[in-house]
């Protein structure tokens, strides 16, 4: 059976669904047996645990994981959790969406190496996924800040490299970033673990603040951390932290 | 037909054939039909564009982004793009110096990833290169400039790591930069490239004024960014950008 | 034949072997015949005489260059140098140890791309290991250093993210360091390596300190950087060379 969806039914569908992915969140899958029995030792005993601890739902955790496996390029792995957020309920076209998103956040030969890993996944479960770019409405757009957003980027370098900060603009900000396809709330948890994952901790304070901005609250990135910790290691997250916990302070003044 | 290229004539000829490779550019080939209909509408619509933009030629892009490629150990999506640095004029020979390049600038297993990758283009193009490394001259060195970079270097941290300062010296910048098969600008292009592309955010300074020295203008330079937006993420360009801002200021004043 | 080996054994091997591990160093093996002519002629002119370098034993060596290619996830590599290291005197156990450690200090995908690529060379070896982390006593841990570090992370961080801070003691610094089938210092040099190869800076003070508590000699460490410049490039350690430079003078000043 071939099952097509499309992106509009899919944003309301995230909607409703998001409070009960926790609930149906499927146990973690035994990985195949290892080589190396401390690793495998390891992976039962502590990592397991990882993927039931609460503040971050089932669903979360997939999202975040596999945009650390495509942002730093670890296709062997994709399958195995591309699989994972489609049983946590993620849906399809937000993988699609997710994909897409991280062409332009972590390089276009990382989104053709996921595009390629996750062939397997939608012949096996009769997917086929349609793009609605054309006639897809966007989101609604906070003229005032993306205005200001874009003055300020184009004034530091708008001499150096036109053609980025135009394609920023254009493709990101107006158009990306508006995709009803995937939550502003998940396209921005996706942005930021792919950040730390590739210890751009330079990129970490604008756009953990555009997440919470987005709906992300203050446990779930710590906790996002958490899962980073094992998946992109843990210097990454320590080089992270002292971001993290600086726009947390910054927030907390502003409250 | 087998064709035996050798490193002194390839000089000459990239010489001659700089010009005009922009014109001859060969239209970016479709990629293989896609799984995810968004990165697709992405890859026909916005990424195709870029290729054709002015400020920095085919040839000149994809150097970019095969050093993009092997600096970031992308072995899946090199032969696509070495097949097109081919055919916009980059010469089996110049490849093969970017290749070495690289081992010293991105890791030894980058570097012996990418020659595994070429091994198919160069088959179903006939290409046998040959090494000139021992007969070859070398071009001329700025005995003045090297000499204070060897002194600086080797007061900075020739009692942390003489091996490495050594190396810097005897296999860098006394041979390495002097092989004649890939022009300075070149070289300093593929190092610059493999610079943003891999975060090092702390050596671009030396190498972006190396490579304006060497002949790369500021505006393809800022275009390079462009090129590396898509094919490095766009977190990597803005962390460099600051960096480039900075170079091209210094060196605007002392004009 | 099959060979067991428990992490006991090994750890009082190693003692033992250490001295001894330099003069039993097997030959670098040659490399595939290569496609790049440029490449070849630097893999056998300069590399292999890197190899044979004083300062750091064949066995270092090969330590290093496996927590390289793991810590960056090429593992086409890996086998090669998985079998380099059995060869130069790295236990079966300790390897299970480094990709156990490097989990958490690389991410679990690059654990599990390092575990499924030593199942060729366990299998042509005969050799299939245990696990002894249930019965396996755990090295003498320095209480009054670990809760200093443990107070320091947990000021700087416990609101952050509670989970990272967690596991970093109960995981991390109670259990994974005080295993005993990899001796402190080597579990260090894997550590300062994989931070090294992977741009991760700002970690590199704290581990290269310990690194040197558990033995490392500053010559080591230097040389070290000189092994990790031709597997990791040269920019990432001109960016770890100044932390090297500063960690080295502060020990100098206390001593």
């Amino acid at each position: 059976m071939m099952t097509t969806v499309s992106a509009t039914s899919v944003a309301v569908l995230a909607a409703l669904s998001c409070s009960t992915a926790l609930a149906a969140a499927p146990a973690m899958k035994k990985e195949n047996p290892m080589h190396t029995p401390v690793l495998e030792h390891y992976t039962q005993g502590t990592l397991d645990g990882v993927w039931k601890r609460p503040g971050l739902s089932a669903r979360d955790r997939s999202i975040v994981t596999v945009a650390v496996l495509v942002a730093r390029n670890q296709a062997a792995g994709l399958p195995r959790y591309l699989n994972l957020a489609l049983d946590s309920g993620v849906k399809p076209t937000e993988l699609d969406e997710l994909i897409a998103h991280l062409a332009f956040y972590s390089g276009w030969g990382n989104a053709v190496a996921a595009d390629a890993a996750i062939a397997g996944a939608y012949a096996q479960r009769g997917i086929k996924t349609t793009d609605s770019s054309a006639q897809a409405a966007r989101l609604k757009l906070d003229e005032a800040a993306e205005s200001q957003r874009a003055r300020s980027v184009d004034n530091n370098f708008g001499a150096v490299s036109p053609g980025v900060v135009q394609y920023t603009t254009d493709a990101l900000f107006r158009d990306l970033w508006l995709r009803p396809g995937l939550a502003p709330r998940d396209r921005s948890l996706v942005t930021v673990s792919a950040l730390v994952a590739s210890g751009q901790v330079g990129q970490i304070t604008y756009h953990l603040n555009r997440a919470m901005d987005n709906g992300l609250t203050q446990e779930e990135a710590g906790e996002a951390l958490t899962q980073l910790a094992f998946y992109a290691g843990w210097p990454t997250v320590f080089s992270a932290m002292p971001v993290f916990k600086e726009v947390f302070a910054s927030r907390a003044q502003k409250d």
